[in-house]
């Protein structure tokens, strides 16, 4: 079991900088990303383009935002479970709650602080037969949480985007065979990765399937082939261990809406005094509550996880006065 | 008259970055501000300290973000009046407004926005024998707006810290003769700054007084001596033209008191759907402001700023439909 003094639920900028304001009141952090990667809509859906309304940056990519936000919280030192979507949240008598993921990860916090977005991000599936049947671990994976997984392993990536692109570039050189199949002729990511891809494809290192549609998968257990209709519409197969759809991902509420929290149109109900649930203990920030006036921006969530902090520390800390001090006078580093 | 749709009183973090979120709706802004340059506090009192709660930047300094703040508003060609201090709210009519200064510039604008902080800054005044006769362009200013003022004039500076060093320095090159006059034998200011002025002082350009009080002014009509008892208790005297006491700046609400706001312990109390006070047509954000849960940060100012702009947008365009875009997707240059 995990224990911590705030469990943070999503790593989007607003789940990160949040970390920041917890440290400068003494409050330890832990935090859960559904996806492998940190940093939420940046790093998953634009991590290449420009951001123009970060207040002090005329303008920065959504990545190097992300990468400036992990360098702020590092001196407190935050610790991660990633790829794990959090299921359950369980109070205790004490009134602290117990956390549990789908992977059966448990943490123990004392405040429960949802930065979700826009909720969790779930993948696109294809409409193949079967496929559902070969998920969790039998060969049908949506994202790739860890490359060595793949090692020395026969596997079929599909799609056309960056995605599908940079894991057939980067897994042609950890896994036995990659095969990379796609509808279309072009490729919707970057035009230098499709390059890549069509150089190694010369070369013998990956297996381009092009104007080509998946249709089924079969196995015995686990998976053992995958099924296309080619150019040409004649049905054909290839021997796989795995099959990775990667047609993108987009978010859903899932776990959150059974929390017992108030929601309106998907989102989470919240108090702007401190940004407070309708659960004691529990915080919502970011892209994922609701109340007069919101804007879905990352600077709103910003001021929400400066603000909440403060009254986080009563749960954290009960019996400690606050006082509010400046970083410029303190600077971080005695903290 | 100037004439725009939002006038800004403050030209702070919070009043600056205000800008951009008007310029993104196309609302076209004037700012005002009683210093002689923008950046409010940051610039005004720590401009070399690095800030560490600025979300994206682990650290920066103040004068910094003031410089990174008017290149992000740049593409919207906000214009200034500074040195100047709001006295006057007068509503018209058809519901908008016109601002009045001390020294009378006026300004027609349809929405104004008070970004006063923690209000106007008033110079520390020494207790000298008929300071108050002099004021106002007879031979007695508190802060240097525009150096040309002083060129070939006998002019007396007074204090200990950067402000009187660094315009001993920059005056020893403009002015006939420049007196420092300082109550210390060492200075406050920076240590490299301190080392000119008594190179400086080697060379003869600049008259240096150490241990010395000033006691009273002379003139007639204007400004013709300043007498100081030196330190061996002697009263002396010095011809000058002007005396620039730079004791430091201390805020104060000042006029914004008189404008029939709701007020709460020197601060603006607002509602933070959209941060209006209780004059309709007026909002109010940053340090000035007050509501339950509010902090005293700069990044929380730039949160109010955003959410504000949008109300602001039904006053300045009231037959228009508001679409929330993020600048990701369009960018700030079709503005
Ligand atoms: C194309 C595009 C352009 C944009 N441009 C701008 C812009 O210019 N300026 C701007 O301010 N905003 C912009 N936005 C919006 C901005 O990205 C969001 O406001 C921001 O990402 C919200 O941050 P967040 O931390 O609240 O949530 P997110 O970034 O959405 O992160 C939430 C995280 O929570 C995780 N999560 C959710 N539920 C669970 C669960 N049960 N268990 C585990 N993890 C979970 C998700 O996997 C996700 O990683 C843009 C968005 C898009 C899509
Ligand atoms: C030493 C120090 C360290 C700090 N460190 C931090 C930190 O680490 N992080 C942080 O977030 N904050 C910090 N702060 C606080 C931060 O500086 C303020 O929150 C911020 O300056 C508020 O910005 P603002 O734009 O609301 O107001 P201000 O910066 O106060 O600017 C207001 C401006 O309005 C002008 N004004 C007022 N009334 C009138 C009028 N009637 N007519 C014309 N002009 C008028 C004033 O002259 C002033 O320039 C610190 C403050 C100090 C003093």
């Amino acid at each position: 079991m995990i224990e911590t003094d705030i469990c943070i639920i999503g790593t989007g900028p607003v789940g990160l900088f949040a970390v920041f304001e917890a440290g400068l009141l003494k409050m330890r952090c832990h935090l859960i990303d559904a996806l492998p990667q940190v940093g939420g809509q940046l790093s998953e859906i634009y991590p290449h383009k420009p951001i123009y309304d970060i207040p002090g940056y005329p303008s920065i990519n959504a990545q190097e935002l992300v990468d400036n936000l992990l360098l702020q919280i590092a001196p407190f030192h935050p610790t991660y479970t990633l790829g794990e979507r959090v299921e359950t949240i369980n109070r205790q008598e004490d009134k602290s709650f117990i956390i549990g993921t789908n992977e059966d990860t448990q943490v123990h916090c004392k405040v429960i602080v949802i930065a979700g977005g826009l909720g969790c991000f779930e993948p696109r599936k294809p409409a193949i037969e079967r496929l559902e049947e070969f998920e969790h671990g039998k060969g049908v994976a949506y994202m790739v949480k860890n490359p060595e997984t793949f090692r020395d392993k026969e596997i079929v990536l599909a799609g056309g985007g960056d995605s599908a692109l940079d894991w057939a570039i980067f897994l042609s050189n950890v896994s036995k065979k990659v095969t990379l199949v796609h509808r279309g002729e072009t490729f919707r990511g970057a035009p230098d990765s499709a390059e890549k891809v069509f150089n190694l494809a010369k070369e013998g290192k990956i297996n381009l399937i092009l104007k080509a549609n998946l249709t089924k998968i079969d196995g015995n257990g686990t998976l053992k082939k995958v099924f296309y209709e080619d150019a040409l519409k004649q049905m054909q197969s290839i021997q796989a261990d795995y099959l990775i759809p990667l047609f993108g991902l987009s978010p859903k509420l899932g776990p959150i809406a059974n929390w017992g929290l108030g929601i309106e149109k998907s989102q989470i109900i919240v108090d702007t005094t401190d940004y407070a649930t309708n659960v004691e203990g529990i915080y919502a920030i970011g892209d994922i509550n609701t109340y007069p006036g919101k804007l879905k921006l990352i600077l709103c969530g910003f001021h929400e996880g400066a603000i909440m902090m403060q009254s986080a520390f009563k749960h954290v800390f009960p019996d400690k006065h606050l006082s509010f001090k400046y970083t410029t006078v303190n600077g971080v580093h005695e903290f």
